[in-house]
């Protein structure tokens, strides 16, 4: 049995082999996720994303107990765009999730930047059509960070959600533009803690400016506790897991979710097209020496990055 | 006279315009950039980096003050990663630094992310050459966020610092670690707030685990404490400043500035093959309307991305 057959089995150990291959960007994984590509698209993808400390680990590891209550596969893919200096921030993540560990109907991987550039957006949208070709009914993609590559990785969600917490500082509002703009539930997580109430009045404020949201969904701001009462906040985390099927049974009922996979697939194709154009002729670059010259000479100011990628156009594009 | 010589005379009109156009990624602006870059490779380049809230702004504005009292003139570039949902956080620096505004020696500009994918990272490196180009002899690039735009954004600097405040929670630290690899120097702004000793005492710890580094220079961790009296702050800015030119002095007489010349060049090089090579190609099927049908024989699985972009690579590139 190939490792295609094995992954739509659920397989555990090859769906780990094939996730390592994909992160390390290896050839032979692209066949196989050409081969896995039409057991893909069954998945109820979720996105969870926020500042660091703002708890997004604990409403995962409480999100998985939710769907688990009601019998869902989960998968589940934390995401480090960040390098990997330390791995402190994932190995604390995965000891939170531990409780899962033992139960087959979960399955957590931790995704970190290995260095190449971009390579990370591309092995995330890999191991989210892996997760769900090996059946996972519902795949969480926890990220941190505040640039492009986060959006980039929530637009592969069908549904957004956004944590915030109190007494972060006004900027944090608008640090997280990027996102506020494609989230579709809000979370304020720690709610009990100072300016609570005031970020929750701030956000339905901004939330207000953005009426003409298509779809006539208004997102949600889920206020969320301490979690001094671990029983409240299940609950309220069984809050959260409703309004994303409450937003997915929106996205169907007028036939969005259909938008929210194109514009999945467009960000993957765009990486694909990356990654088969761009990628092969930095490494013939590198190999051939040709790129260490180039730079050389642009140190020399002898010839300036503008041209010299013209003519490396001319030499590799047809027309 | 043209706008490349009007550049050179540091005229600001000339140097507001061509920002405006390279951040719009206009097809002159390049031809303009070509021109200019043999004036380029002059100015010290400066990257502050931090999560929002650490206070960054307040400290680019005390730096331009400190070199400003040694004649230097400065050139400031506030980059946002983020998408401008919200304008409030680039007003909020303007405001902050606007004591500058009327001096001639400072020339301040922000960008923020225009909606093109990547075209961010572009339009800095070009401002970057615009301000060196128009004689500042130093160059400050601030920039928020904790991604991978990050990190090629600080790339562009020959000195980093990375902006720390207490209390931020521990997983702040390994959160920062793509910029911890670049960052020479560390500021520990606020430091008078609770938790600032055990902030200090970690970043030591992790920085005794990074010995090996290959200048032999020590980054060097700055206290910084809270702006109640602004005199001691400006002092302790000036700290700073002299802090840069001491790493420059390092990398000067250990012939390395060469080597951050080269890992400028390097990203800068990467960002204008991707814009001269793929770019085109997304836009032609954009045009044509072939990206759209590619999405949506996607959609209903009659073929995979990776197999698309493979034709496609087949059809753009020669060979």
């Amino acid at each position: 049995m190939d490792i295609v057959e094995k992954v739509g089995n659920g397989d555990v150990r090859a769906v780990a082999r094939l996730i390592r291959s994909v992160e390390d960007r290896i050839p032979q994984a692209r066949e196989a996720m050409k081969e896995l590509y039409p057991l893909t698209g069954n998945a109820f993808i979720i996105g969870l994303t926020g500042a660091p400390g703002s708890g997004k680990s604990t409403l995962t590891d409480s999100l998985i107990a939710a769907f688990r209550k009601q019998g869902k596969g989960v998968g589940v893919l934390a995401v480090d765009p960040t390098s990997p200096f330390s791995g402190g921030a994932i190995l604390g993540d995965r000891v939170r999730m531990q409780r899962h560990a033992e139960d087959p109907g979960v399955y957590i991987r931790s995704l970190a930047t290995r260095g190449a550039l971009g390579g990370l957006c591309a092995a995330v949208d890999d191991a989210v059509h892996i997760l769900d070709a090996m059946g996972k009914e519902v795949i969480i993609v926890e990220t941190v960070g505040t640039g492009q590559s986060e959006v980039d990785i929530m637009n592969n969600a069908h549904s957004v959600a956004l944590v915030l917490t109190p007494g972060m500082g006004d900027e944090v509002q608008t640090m997280k533009a990027g996102i506020m703009e494609i989230a579709d539930l809000f979370v304020i997580n720690k709610s009990d803690l100072p300016g609570g109430q005031k970020l929750y009045q701030e956000l339905l404020r901004v939330l207000q400016m953005t009426e003409n949201y298509q779809s006539g969904w208004q997102p949600p701001v889920l206020m969320v506790q301490n979690i001094a009462d671990p029983r409240a906040f299940a609950e309220k985390v069984e809050g959260l897991r409703d309004a994303f099927w409450e937003h997915r049974a929106i996205l169907i009922s007028k036939d969005l979710l259909k938008e929210r996979e194109k514009r999945k697939l467009s960000v993957q194709f765009h990486n694909s097209l990356k990654e088969t154009l761009l990628d092969p002729i930095i490494e013939d670059l590198t190999r051939s020496g040709r790129l260490d010259a180039s730079l050389e000479r642009m140190l020399a100011k002898e010839a300036d990055p503008y041209t010299l990628a013209e003519e490396l156009a001319g030499e590799y594009l047809r027309k």
